[in-house]
This record gives structure tokens, sequence and C-alpha cells, in this order.
């Protein structure tokens, strides 16, 4: 394999950025994307396509460079010659400063009951508010930072249809499925879809995410989420929450919307820090159970880069399934660090009433808003 | 609830040390301390209460603001209208130079035999000697960094009561506890005190904290400690000590003293690392055990942000337990890594004599002081 | 013990450069070989040994300095009075600019079978190619980074001996050894030479590493490499590879061949972060196994600061062991981190063909590099 693929792999000194750009231009890659966010949330509004968001195909090398998978190698074929991003109007982040914030419901929807899931997303551009102050030019499944929750249960079939409504590549991978990325998970242009179909094997938190290369900008820029699998045989019967976290790396406010900064992200010093997408939301809007009640939560750390060291004040877990639940819990944690592509799941019983403040105890970052509220009324 | 409590918590854009200053000013918060630290020893040794450590209780919004505990969301009612810490002679860290530097005694103190704990704690400003060209403005428990080992049993009741000698608010979060935060680990200003009982319901080296907010800058500035529990059923006999791991993020010397710096604090990258308070302070004086002997560490990482990758040179770890002792330990560790926020419990036998350097081997912040030695003797 | 010896760890204040080139300069340290790189390979192509390299071994309070040791106390002794390194031409990494990159075999040797392994190893600086455009002016074991992988049994006599070719002293630590690291493990001066003979009493991924003072500019040279112990009781039968993280932290360019920067080590933030040494090699050059095997990795975490959340994309472990196989595995995971320091065993069954990414899943670091693809072949 050439070093071009080194190269369209985005692995090239990452803290030069001006040769990131410079590759990521002719790889119509990054560039166009970050300047339409850009342009189409400048102040005056307008977009200036003839510059910022030009896409240059052809490569520094006198060959044509397409997009590729880092998780993959064979989609620059796929996508050979077809993939003319340019101009096209991705004024999706257009007027991102009258989105609305909305909190992100924690709450772990109902298994399917037929062994089968469906799902046809989106990737697209979308304007996400994160807190009163911030708007996010995010990159998106399914217009929101993280994307929907999945569950299902080990074995059933999960259908899968990913439709690229955005100007440069994108993909799925999920960490629940075991099958060829190369294929599954492959970039599709703007416009094209890509289908499969797994079977979970085990049970588990488990993060999905755009493959694309560099996965760094895809995951920091908001294409993550989470696919919880239960296992067939049910865990003991408990209120069950899904978090997710992750980290936020802007520029300035263009236009009152922020881009991701590639940048920043290899740096790995986050401006915030969350739980489902939006600092401290669960302070304004703690989740709310009942005393006597278990409660679960499913915990993704999406990263890109740093781990959750997950934590409940005035609460101990009195078990963390490390691996798949029900298999060899620890028992009795106060925190337990899930590494950034990782998830655990975390169990306490809510003996008492109170506000138990759940955290990220690694406070350096989860001091940029990695904190919520559990409830416990009587 | 209003966007006030997220900006109460210190969640706003963490990056602008600006917004930060302004809305401690604001809260009554930090300001007053890190002023009062900076101006008590200032070259001249003349505090300029007037200007420096003004407490601005008016918010920004024509609204008084009070100091909140981010771990809990009541205590600022508690605190509403009695909190004016101005110009109160905050002068504990005057004189700093001159403090003597003390090793700091790992040796696990023998458990309560009544089945009874009981402590009443002042949390005040005191300046610690860390090394010999070292003294930090500590915020402290009891006056010393890390505060005092607490060591009970599974079961045991500790009924604890701290009193604020210090302007700005504190609590105490302790992670052996079950217990609602909003009341127990609820902030109390200056001459007020706090009381709560509990019984610890796991075995474990668990962390103990101020949670008042910035949570970030509390740990950060010396406002932890080690709380072992023991098993009712007794471990294997064994040579015990505590080794709490912390990071330092220090301005520059004012009078000798140097005060915690929150800015650095969110850029997680540490001047200092130690294990109990001071760098290296076990190569020095070793700790001492014989042949024979089976050791057990206590490990917490207090943070507030790095793990501690817990390694002994020349030695293996027989068991780590990750989770309750004695629960599903593990077998045959070189390293495993304590969260920051959390503790587990290493034991090794020493078979031979010698000199068993302990560190923390992630030596990017490892160098910085996570080193000591363990020396046993024939 | 004198301050003298805190001094000499390298342990004060590591953020100030000045203080630790001084420093460093005292105890002949560090500054000869990071000049002698340098000079080596500086565009003229001559060495000017009469500065650059010069050794200061005068202390700065009036005494003589020696090097040592961070992982013991006593190999002072040892040097005193017989390190002059001064203009020794250490001349190995002229000429880097030619050196040729190879693949590093990932591999995982037999291991012995009569029960003894003899080692008779070089410390040596030489240049070596980790990329297409960059070369590194390494210390390494036997001239490579990472040095050899051995291979053994738990029980197996392993027969070691270091002999330095280097200007600056080093020495070997393996993690896999219980023995006197003040004896066994101590730094040796150029020409001498150090044995000891140990028997791992437990299964696993072990690294071994230079510990001489400062281990973080050390380790972070490329003075690293792993030992695989197996279990008596073999694991089930498997294609075996040894995966060695490290982070690269690097000067500019002098003469076409890159330093490191110990300044660049203790911000933590690296340039390159690889599997083996070699950013993204098996990235053009995959591992490659057939449909049906079992593949074991064997990960060691050499750091020097940061984990690796070893993840194979399309795939899931269906065990990790944590400690000494096969005690307790973890069962069906995405991802598990390994702290630096240590070393964890992932095993997964390829039932599929396909090709298979195996990142690290932090990937503001894993996007420097640390990326492959197993290919798995029908």
């Amino acid at each position: 394999m050439s070093d071009d693929v080194t190269e369209i792999l985005g692995e090239a000194d990452p803290t030069d950025r001006r040769t990131f750009l410079a590759r990521a231009s002719a790889l119509s890659l990054a560039i166009p994307a970050a300047g339409a966010a850009l342009v189409a949330c400048s102040p005056g509004g307008q977009r200036r396509s003839d510059s910022a968001t030009k896409t240059v195909v052809s490569g520094t090398r006198g060959e044509a460079r397409q997009p590729h998978n880092s998780d993959s190698r064979l989609d620059s074929s796929v996508l050979k010659g077809e993939h003319r991003a340019g101009s096209s109007p991705t004024g999706s982040t257009q007027g991102g400063q009258s989105v609305a914030f909305q909190r992100w419901d924690p709450t772990l929807p109902p298994a399917s009951t037929t062994g089968r899931v469906q799902l046809s997303w989106h990737a697209r551009e979308a304007p996400v508010r994160i807190s009163d102050d911030t708007v996010i030019a995010g990159w998106t499944f399914e217009g929101d930072i993280p994307g929907p929750i999945v569950h299902c249960r080990v074995g059933d079939t999960v259908e899968f249809t990913l439709t690229n409504d955005a100007d440069i590549p994108h993909s799925m991978d999920f960490h629940a499925a075991q099958i060829d990325p190369k294929q599954a998970f492959r970039s599709v242009p703007r416009g094209q879809s890509v289908s499969f179909t797994f079977k979970p094997k085990y049970a588990g938190a488990y993060m999905y995410h755009c493959g694309t290369a560099p996965v760094l900008m895809h995951i920091g820029s908001g294409m993550f989420g989470a696919i919880v699998v239960s296992p067939r045989e049910p865990l003991p019967a408990a209120k069950e929450f899904v978090l997710v976290q992750n980290e936020y790396y802007l520029a300035d406010a263009a236009g009152g919307v922020r881009a991701s900064d590639y940048q920043k992200m290899l740096n790995t010093l986050p401006d915030f820090v969350a739980f489902n997408g939006r600092p401290s939301q669960y302070i304004k809007e703690p989740i709310r159970v009942k005393v006597g009640d278990r409660v679960r939560f499913w915990v993704v750390s999406a990263g890109p880069s740093h781990p959750c060291n997950f934590h409940v004040v005035g609460e101990q877990f009195d078990r963390v399934y490390v691996g798949a639940p029900p298999a060899s819990p620890l028992i009795g944690v106060q925190t337990f660090s899930v590494p950034p592509g990782g998830g655990m799941v975390y169990e306490l019983v809510c003996d008492i009433p109170g506000e138990f403040p759940f955290v990220n105890h690694g406070f350096g970052h989860g001091q940029k808003g990695a904190i919520g509220i559990l409830s416990v009324e009587a």
C-alpha cells in the first residue's frame, strides 16, 4: 500500500495544522464542511462558497484524491470520482442562533419485542444548542448530539441503513457488531446509502460513531451515540438511563454558531464535557426516580479522548459491569473509569431520598459540564 | 431551575479566566481566599484587603449571589445573606516561609475497636511546606494536605462534624457514605458547622474531599484525604499504608508561598504530583518493612484530574482489589490504574530484601514527584 | 538522605527547562546524549564535541555529581568517579537520514523450550526510521524501538546481561521480575555491564524499560519493550501478536534526525503514537490471519504517559485478561484501557473474513498513529 494511504488516513504530523488543512483540502475532506459551517453561520449570514467551501479534488501529487474511511480501506474506490462536494448548499446550520435548547431524554427506551430493530438514519449537519449561550455546528446522526439511543437484546437482528445528507462522506461503526468494517462501515458520499445487518453477541453499553477519517474529527464534531444491548435473561428490574459523555473542542463563534476545531481536538483540552451532549443539563432538570428504585446507568464514553470516571455523590455502586453483564461485576465501587470508546454499566439502589449529583470525578475535565443530578423522591 | 444555578456551579466556559474570576467574585468565591493567600504572603507582607480580597455580593444581574455546593443544590439558601467574607483577616498563611517540612506518616492507624468513630474537624487555610523550597497556600482539613486518615470497619458508625474557619464556604463529601449530599455535604460559611453520621457499607480505600463549587478548585487546593474501610472479616495480616496521590497547580510564589491556580487546574498540566502531599518525600525517608511482610497499600487518587498507575519497581502485586475487598481481586498485576476520585487496594509479599521504588508509571506526571521507596529490610 | 538525591532524581520543578538542563548537565545526564544526537546529525554533519557534548562532572554545589537510577538509590556509588563521558564519539546517529524503514514484526516468537532464556543486550543510541519522513535519534535496546520481544513461561529462568555502549548511563527494569532493583536494575556507565537472573512468577504481557533517571526521558527516547510470560498450562491455541504502544515527543529535525524533547514529554502532548514504534505501520502492511483463527494480542502500554484504549473495529474481545491469564478474564469487551506501564491480553475469534482496524480509541492521541489493520483472509 502506498504512503498515499497513510496520508489519506490523516495521520501525517498532526501538530501541523497547515499540513492537515492542506491535505484535508486535497482530500475534499473537512475543509468543505468546516468551511460551510463557518460560512453558513458567518455574521453576514452569507455563504462564500466560491472560496471557503471549495473542494480541491486534485491532490498535491497530481493525482485525484478521495475521502477515505480510516476504519476501512475500501471506500476510496467507492467514492472515486463521485464526490464533488464543491459548492453544494450545506446551509443546514444557517439560522443556528434560533435553535431552541432541548433537554436530551436519558431514559432507556424499551427493547424491541420482535427480535428485530430496523433503523434508517441520516447523517447530516445541524445546529445543536448545547446550552443557553452556545450553539454547535454539529455533524450528526439524525440531527442531534448524541444520535438516538438504540436498545435491543443479545441475538436480535439489527437492520441499519445510513443515508448521507452531508457534503462530506460519513459512515457508521457500531461497537456492538461483529462484521467486516471494510464493507459495512464504509464511507458514503452525499446522497448515497450504506446498509448492513448484525446480531449483537454480547450485552453491554456500546458506542457507535462515524468511522470516516479523520475519526477524531467526526467523533469530535458530534457523530456518536449509544447502542444498549440487554442480555436475553433480564437483569434485575431497574430504572434505566443512558449517559453518553463527550468532549467539545470549539472554534470561536461565527454568526452565533461554533464549529469544531480539529487542532484543539489533537491538543485534547476540551472546552466542554457533557453527558448527552449538553453540559450540566441534568442540573437544571434532574433525572428523577423513587426511593427503593434500583437505578442502572448505561454509561458510554464517546470521547474522543477522555475517560469518564463516573461517580454518584452520596452513593456507592453495588455493582459495576466492566464486561458484558451479568458476567463478573465489580462489587462496591465509588468510581470506575470508562475508557474513551468504551461503555460500562453502573447500578445502585436508592435507599434514601435526596439529591445525588453524578459526575466525572476527573474534575479538570468534569468541571466543564460532566455533572448532573439524580433526584430520589420519597 | 434558573440558569443562575449553572452559573453558580462555576460551569460557564471554563477557558475564560476573566469570566471565571468575574463570577467567582460575584459569588464571594475563590477571589477572597486566593486574594488573601496572595496578599498575606506578598513581598511586603501587607494585606491590601481593600481591593484584592473584597467580596462583591451583588451579582452581575442585580441579584445577590451566594456560594453554592456543586455537589448539592441546597446550600445557597443556607448561606443566603450570611456570608460576608470581605476583609476578614485570613492571615493564616502569613509567615508561611517559616513553616517546617514534615514527612507525612503513611502508616494506617488502627481501626476503632468500639464500632464508633467521632470526628470534629476544621476547614482552614494553612501554609504547608511540600518540599524544601515550596510552601503552598493550602485549603485544608485540619491544617495539612492530605487531611487525616480515617480508619474504620464496615458497619461502624462515623459521626462527623466540620467547622469552617475559612473565609469561603467549605463542605465534606465522604465517598464511603451513602447519604443525602444535599443535607450532609452542604457548604457552610465561616464560623458555622455541619454534622452528619454514616455507616460505611463497603470496604475499600475511599476518597473524601470538599464538595463546594467549584469542586476542582477545592480539591486542587488541598481539601482531600482518605477514609479506609476494612471488612468485618479481617484481611490477611499485613503492614498497611495509605497513599493519596494528588496534583498541584501553582501560581508564582508571593511572599514565599504559592497559591493554587484554577486556570492551570483546568489545563490539567500539574506542576507537581505527590503521594501524601509532598513530592518524593518517601525517597528521602522510605517506607520500611521487613522481609516476609505482606504489604497492603490503600491507594487513593485524589486527582483532581489524573489517575494513579500504581507500580512497585522490582515487585508484582499478588492481588489488587478493584472493588470492595475481599471481593474478586485481580491476581498478578504490574500496574493498574486508580481513577481520579477512586481508590484501590494493592498487596504484595516482600520475599527478598531490597529497595523497591513505588511510582505512578504514567511518567509524564509521575516524574513530577509521584515516587517513593519501599525499603525491605532483612 | 540529602536533598541532593531528590535533585539527582530529576524531580525538581519539572516545568523549568533551564533548571532541568542545568541539573542534567551537572549530572552528566541527558545533555551529552541529546547534544551528541543533535550534533551528530547537524546539517554540516560535523560533531562539535568540544561544546555540545561536553560533560560537566562537577555539580553546582561544588561536589561531584553522578548519574543515578531513579528506580534505585545505589548506583550513584557504582558510578562514582568512573563516568567521564566527555567527548566520546557517540556518532551512532550520524548518517541517520539513510536509515531504511523496516516493518516491526509483531509475531510472538515461540517460548523457550529449555526452561532457560539467555539474553545479552546492548544499550545504544541508534537512528530509527519510524516513517517515510521521520528518523528518530533513538535511545535503544539492541538498536531498535521497541527492543526485542522476550517470550518465556512462568517459572523459566531468564539470564540477562546489559552492556552499555552509550555515553550516558542506562539500566534495565523488567516488570516480570521480582528482584531487588537496587542491585539488578542499577545504572551502568559506558562500557560496563550488569547481569541478573529471574524467574517470572505470573503470566502476562509485561513491560521492560530503562529505569535510569529521569525515567520519563529514557522511556520517551525509546528504551522499552515487552516480555511475554505464558502460563505453564497453555492458553487456547491462537495466532499471537505483540503490540507495544508508545508516544514520541520530538524536537525539530537536525540533519534529518529528530531528537526527543524532555519538556514536551512533561507536557504530555505527543507528536506521534505508535504500535511497535512506527506510526500506522500495520496500515501499509497489515497483520494477517485466517478465518477461524483465535487471535491473541499481548498489548503493552509503554507510555511514557498515556494508556492504550485498545479496540478492534468490527470485532469484540471474547476475553480480556486484566491480570495474569488465565485468571478471571473479562468477557465481551469493546475496549479496555491498558495503563501506562501495564500490559493486558486481548482475545478474539475471527469468524468472518475482512479488514479489521485496531486502534487506540482515545482518538486525540490515537489519531497520531496508533492504528493498524488485522486482515482476516478466507
